[in-house]
């Protein structure tokens, strides 16, 4: 079904609260075979509700309503929807009785509910016809049928309106007039190292049909996702496993990993599986690729720590460069990279290490050595192998490539790949 | 002036990326004095974005419309708007001049963008009469306007929309206004340390009339945004120093900077005007303290690196910390906190050393040492001092605080303040 979801709250418009509620609806949906036509956030403004609620029946199968439900006067969806839809204002004796049975003094609040003095009367007057999700729940939900249209009007609190979601709206959606019987499957697969460009270029053959496909650049990776849609469950399951195949010989070795797995998740189950333990020394990272692999639970299994060098002579004190490597190559070179990722193993004593020294910039660049000229090293045991990259953007972009390169390289290496292309 | 926001992607309406940018956007527009109308979410899909769009000129006096500018198939923002408002696609050589620039082979990019062959050609055509934000800056962004009403393009990509906001839509927008003779005076105050709602309670006096506050918490730490509005530049200055002054009183060493400057830039300044070269060892927060100090351009001539310690043997190893240190008291205390940082200023020849241990979580926590538990300590010569903060959260929140408050410990030692309170 092709729906629609409206966030009511001035702390959405003025962007002192992030709209978390409506992402985790949308993905649930999206999930669940829907298509989200939009996802609009207004003020606690009558006017503004009405004109989202208006819109969106003209042309949505389903909408989601969130927030403005509340007990204070800065709550007003209830108010708006009466009026917009001619449904006008009705006592719920159920809202009543649940308001009162958390109430010390149930009489009183009986009565004083019923003369609408209780600071949560409110709560109990619902537009006509509305349908309460969860009854006794102490929390607000209802849903209203409007010419056929479900209106599925939800608490702006996360965490209730998240219960409601996945216990009243997804079921009840499926089961929709009998439902649509739409089957869905998707995929997120993560790729580091090609041009969004070039995924497209390599993935455009695919698009079109019950496949779907999507490229979000999360710099400095990007994001494929793969979507199969169809009413018959064994034909989209065929097709996505035909479209998977072929994207995963498409992307290669730059394909590192699918779904909700980041890089510094794919490297550290690596290590465990191979038992071995690691130790970073970086330069122009400045503690980057430590912190991304710390970032990952129970990383301390498989990841001892490491020296942030990035003067030349922490490189000598602690990684024990030699001075007269430094002098001849200059701190950013193949030599001192590998001297720094043997330097780390020794010193750590962990099996593997890799090294980073470049030039993040702004300044420090030369002819010779640019901004964005960046060394790596990976050594593991006798073997110790350096690789040389150019990378542009700023100092903050350079610095975001380097971890990533550095953490892709530990992927390629643990995982018996070549150590770059596909 | 009253704006609408239309961001615009798939990853949004279905829910796979949280729209962090609409909400960055409409916190910032709010704070220098104006009203969003209502943000909206739509879908890749040309019907969706007219819609929006449509709708958005019939009420708004500025838009904001973002994502959707990229060189992927998936990318129709501008195909709509040129079809929407009667703008026919129209080749822009400058952004052809940009995009070439990059390009290792100038002339066969030309060629290539000219005949629609080049990836990225589809950058170079924008809607008729569309003023580029940032030229030559690689990056997308254009300001049309219809019927008078300031409509302006940016990226999708958080970074990159950020920057233009703040560079090019929030001046363009004052000097909007300005034409009605409105000055506007802003400032945003960083805050570390103190809970939203008690700086809320602390400046909500000063609210009201002319004077705007904005409240915007950036995990772990909190903006306040000052805007002073009027029509009367002499009048608007005195207001705004006054509650500038108010502001300054009552957030005390809690304010750590002001505008644009993060506490790692605050911290580098301060190392820079004292002379000072500082080192950190990190166990719990993995790297994160040095990371935050070298995203600072020029941080080498004061941070010259140090350790990640995140195992027992690395700080037994590398920052000579006692074993029977580590036995008597655990990792987690603040003796071995202490003997890290005089370690680390041992080992790198630093003037100031700063150590973080603690348990981020989800696991390793017990009852005396809970998850969150985090020691601190600053050494400084003789001067060593130890710090104790229990932190909520899961495990990348308990890592940025300690981060944080490792940050905040070393501006507060270097500008005389005392270490914790105000």
């Amino acid at each position: 079904m092709r729906g629609e979801i409206i966030a009511v709250g001035d702390e959405l418009t003025s962007g002192r609260i992030l709209n978390t509620t409506s992402s985790f609806a949308a993905g649930h949906l999206y999930g669940a075979g829907h298509d989200i036509i939009a996802i609009s956030m207004v003020g606690d403004e009558e006017e503004a509700i009405a004109a989202a609620l208006t819109r969106a029946l003209q042309r949505a199968e389903f909408i989601i309503v969130t927030g403005g439900l509340g007990a204070t006067s800065d709550d007003r969806t209830n108010e708006a929807v009466a009026n917009i839809l001619e449904r006008p204002p009705t006592f719920y004796p159920e809202i009543f009785a649940a308001i009162c049975q958390g109430d010390p003094q149930p009489l009183d609040c009986q009565r004083a509910v019923a003369q609408g003095e209780h600071p949560l009367a409110k709560l109990a007057w619902l537009p006509q016809g509305a349908k309460i999700l969860k009854p006794g729940a102490r929390m607000a939900g209802h849903l209203l049928v409007h010419d056929g249209v479900p209106i599925f009007f939800l608490p702006g609190v996360p965490h209730e309106m998240r219960e409601l979601m996945l216990d009243c709206v997804l079921p009840m959606l499926a089961s929709w007039q009998g439902g649509d019987g739409k089957v869905v499957r998707q995929r997120i697969f993560r790729v580091f190292g090609l041009p969004e460009t070039e995924i497209n270029r390599r993935l455009a053959p695919l698009e079109g049909g019950v496949v779907r496909i999507g490229y979000y650049p999360v710099q400095p990776e990007v994001h494929v996702s793969l979507t199969v849609t169809g009413h018959e469950e064994r034909q989209v399951e065929e097709a996505f496993a035909r479209a998977e195949a072929t994207i995963r010989q498409a992307l290669g070795a730059f394909l590192y990993g699918c779904d909700a797995e980041p890089m510094e998740a794919v490297v550290g189950r690596l290590l465990r599986e191979k038992g071995l333990c690691c130790a970073v020394a970086e330069s122009c990272t400045g503690g980057r690729i430590a912190a991304r692999l710390t970032a990952v639970p129970g990383s301390s299994a498989s990841f001892v720590g490491g020296v942030v060098a990035y003067s030349n002579s922490l490189k000598e004190r602690l990684l024990a460069v030699p001075a007269a490597l430094l002098a001849e190559h200059g701190a950013v070179s193949a030599p001192v990279a590998r001297a720094m990722a043997r330097g780390v193993v020794r010193a750590t004593a962990s099996e593997v290490g890799v090294a980073v020294t470049g030039i993040a910039g702004p300044s420090g660049g030369s002819k010779t050595k640019p901004v964005g000229l960046v060394y790596f090293a990976l050594a593991h045991g006798e073997y110790c192998q350096a690789l040389e990259r150019r990378f542009a953007g700023d100092r903050s972009a350079v610095q975001a490539q380097s971890a990533m390169t550095a953490l892709d390289l530990l992927r390629r290496h643990l995982a018996g790949l070549p150590l770059e292309g596909s």
